[in-house]
């Protein structure tokens, strides 16, 4: 009996792995509150229904991380409320559209990105010196950790638990997603961000762009330094951000050429834009919002998820604007309703974007530019006019508009017929359409829909405990190293060298010659005397 | 009776046309000869089943290039007979395993390579002034070329009939795909062909990797410059071979970095290895072979699809070697037999290498090295033993030898003591299984067939005319612009004059006081006098 227990023993064993493989794996996610999460949250949901287990640590307090079906979620505390969070926000994107100089707006925004940047800081510092969670999470065995690199805090608890990372992003400031994938990123043709300039540069725009790697490195410097002390505290040995961020696996980008411009990357950054992209049937109150539209259509308009309210001037301009055209408006809009609305503009608290823009009654989006919202009019082929307002919405502003795929506005300076001429351009000029419908065609054209490939390669690093194979040797190699600088001055100091050496012997040779001619006539010399 | 008979036509028309679409594009194939042939030959299978039209053309007289089922075949004369070929080829691959000193060998194989070469070119030549075959090119009105970029004589008819190309290749010589596509590729960590070095470099390592991008120069010059002359005849306008290769649309490259270092690479280039990695059932023949092994499997030996002849004192050293395992050789040889055969060595004119890869009992592969061969044992994780003959199989054998997943002997040199120890290696220390079964799951884990990739890329030319949004505008820049050389030298001098500037003013300043000090204490001077 002894050994046929053992072996049923055995066999059970092998069940509950096997069952255990079935099952899936165990991911750590921690995310970044904002539009950040929400183009997240898919994504989890596609691992979840792959089997994963998924656990987010979230702070106690955020505008945006709420608990989701199928998914544990742990808070931690943080020593503010969601009030001075939302007012910190919220203050931040007033202050855009308020005119002034620009030494003063500038310092106005700095002095507000310190403040939240600060409490941002604070909610890390929190996480990390939570010894309850940290001892929580370091028994949970997870087999990898999915975080979004903008906020290093999500590396630095993946190295404190020695787990591979996937990184999930659209695009970090300064460039740091090419530095610390050691991916070239020539400044001759890769328009730098926050520079609204294209791949196409003239000599000064390429000397622009140069200079704002410059500037570049002392702006991450102000923003990622503490995260890099915290990090070197934390992990107790010293660490640079670049090196954290070095450590993922895996990054998924949201990125597709359709938009950016052709660029090198490297094997282990997985192009995945257009992954929020599946759109569902309208509620009824938004389909009789649209059906009743009539032969004109729609139009969705939306600053994002952070900005429902602006300064009654400026929503003045828009109503008046958005009220001289025979499309029905729908407005994501909380603020105080402005004077004599027109009819056509219908003011929402929260509109399903996507599902909207996916109607084909829907003419044009006006939209800030954020890079979730341009996918989403790229996806459903709906021209654009934007009015960004911060990071890197100019340069997808840019994008779009140098495609002839739709308009920018800058939303300080214009006027009510400003905004009324460009949404009529881009409704009526069949050319921004055309444009807008060519891009998505080649953006929908594609072997493998983006959130399988997302899924497959979370799981792949839970698989294989990271991708080693897909690390390039550069990491190893320092600055001089890298760029072959030393090889270089070696060969240059041996060709001298060898020239130096050729040209002694020559001038030996010759001198030897001479003093023999020298010496022959000496004598003769003598011989005459 | 009229009108409702051009609604039928109308829609005659327009059913035809859906049909048409239903039925897919039209592919023009120019493929090279060899193996590169045998790679292409099964996604022009996938791409005829997805009901594209192809057509293939062909030099009259080719090793490899026979009819397949579904695709039309053209071919075009050639001033050479097959057995002028097949001798020319057969004679370049015995003097691989002639013992003589390096000039002589050098000087022998480059009068072979010339030789060779200026068949192939003759071909190409044949193929772009056949006006005939041309104007029924120019007439049947393909969607898009598909062409091995080796020989640049398919993108010379791409560019003759303005048609965008998709090439299909492993590598090629001189690195030429990465300047062609505009890919950095760093000497200081990415080894160049030739070399067998890996990523990780010493100093004298990397000088050698540097190096030889220069003597690289000199290789492709005189293998390519040919081209580059006729393609500037037929396209009547100054081309050199990156700019011709430049044009293409898509590059399917066989690489992955499971047997490559990883890199950077462009938008426009897709991974696409393990694309002939699908096996069938073995036939009776060789089941019964496998079957009757016993408990200590085969090996599957061949030197690739071109040689499969060697010297009969080479072929005893193998025999001898392979006589002393206990495992049933296989192998593919149509030479003279060696005296004193051991049983247990099968020798056959053809042998399905993947099938018996791919079959469980299947312990070791002796192979040359060539790409196709090592990704099959990699799909099939089958431990290897490399003889390299030429191109890039010495590299080939230093990847799997550096990740400890088989073992490389030099073919001129080895004894049968070598070659006996290098197998018994191979397949008793369990390390060589171990790391070729990690280099195989980390490569058969991916986010969609390789064949499904290649088709996609393929149709997706067809289907946009080409692919120009993954074209970097890189292409636009010279090599000074490229590199901000110049930008460089402008913000150099402009630094440098605003310190001379600073300091003439300093100096000038500087006199001023010092004058007035001097005038104010003349006069007192003057005083004093």
């Amino acid at each position: 009996m002894g050994p046929a227990l053992a072996q049923v023993m055995a066999m059970l064993v092998l069940l509950l792995s096997v069952l255990s493989l079935a099952a899936g794996g165990k991911l750590l996610v921690l995310p970044v509150d904002g539009s950040h999460w929400l183009g997240m949250r898919e994504v989890l949901d596609g691992l979840r229904q792959k089997g994963h287990e998924i656990v987010v640590i979230a702070p106690e307090v955020s505008l945006h991380i709420k608990p989701t079906e199928g998914i544990v979620m742990k808070t931690y505390p943080v020593p503010f409320t969601l009030e001075e969070l939302d007012e910190s926000f919220q203050a931040f994107f007033q202050d855009m559209f308020e005119e002034e100089s620009f030494l003063g707006r500038f310092i106005k925004i700095y002095r507000r990105m310190k403040e939240t940047s600060a409490m941002l800081m604070a909610s890390c510092k929190q996480l990390l010196y939570n010894k309850e969670l940290i001892s929580y999470l370091e028994e949970s065995e997870f087999d990898a950790v999915l975080t979004n690199p903008i906020l290093p805090c999500g590396q630095i608890v993946a190295d404190r638990l020695s787990l591979p990372s996937v990184f999930f992003l659209h695009q970090m400031p300064c460039g740091l997603e090419y530095g610390a994938t050691q991916c070239p990123n020539p400044p001759s043709y890769v328009p730098r961000i926050f520079t609204g300039l294209t791949d196409h540069m003239n000599f000064l725009q390429r000397v622009k762009n140069l200079l704002f790697d410059f500037t570049n490195y002392l702006l991450c410097d102000f923003v990622f330094q503490p995260y890099a002390k915290l990090a070197s505290e934390v992990l107790e040995r010293d660490v640079t951000v670049n090196a954290l961020l070095s450590h993922a696996s895996i990054w998924l980008m949201k990125l597709d050429f359709v938009l950016h411009y052709p660029r090198p990357l490297m094997p282990n950054m997985i192009m995945i834009s257009g992954v929020n992209c599946a759109h569902k049937k309208l509620t009824q109150e938004f389909e009789a919002i649209v059906n009743a539209s009539g032969e004109h259509g729609i139009i969705v308009f939306s600053l994002g998820s952070m900005v429902s309210e602006i300064p009654m001037k400026k929503a003045k301009v828009i109503t008046d604007a958005l009220g001289t055209v025979p499309q029905t408006v729908l407005w994501r809009y909380t603020g105080k309703v402005p004077p004599n609305m027109p009819k056509n503009i219908k003011l929402v608290k929260w509109l399903p974007q996507n599902d909207l823009l996916a109607h084909p009654k829907t003419r044009a989006f006006i939209t800030h530019g954020g890079s979730h919202g341009i996918y989403e009019g790229i996806c459903n082929a709906v021209p654009m006019v934007i009015m960004p307002l911060f990071g890197d919405q100019m340069d997808n502003a840019k994008r779009i508009e140098s495609r002839g795929a739709g308009l920018t506005l800058n939303v300080l300076e214009m006027t009510t017929e400003d905004l009324s001429a460009a949404v009529q351009a881009v409704i009526n000029d069949k050319k921004y359409k055309e444009n807008i419908k060519r891009l998505s065609d080649l953006h929908l054209d594609r072997p493998i829909h983006p959130m399988d490939l997302a899924v497959h390669w979370v799981e792949f690093v839970m698989r294989h405990k990271g991708a080693p194979h897909l690390r390039p040797a550069a990491h190893d190699l320092n600055w001089i190293q890298y760029h072959s600088l030393d090889v270089i001055a070696f060969l240059i100091v041996v060709v001298l060298l060898s020239l130096f050496i050729s040209l002694k012997c020559c001038l030996f040779c010759c001198r030897r010659c001479c003093c023999k001619k020298g010496r022959t006539r000496k004598p003769t010399k003598s011989k005459s005397h």
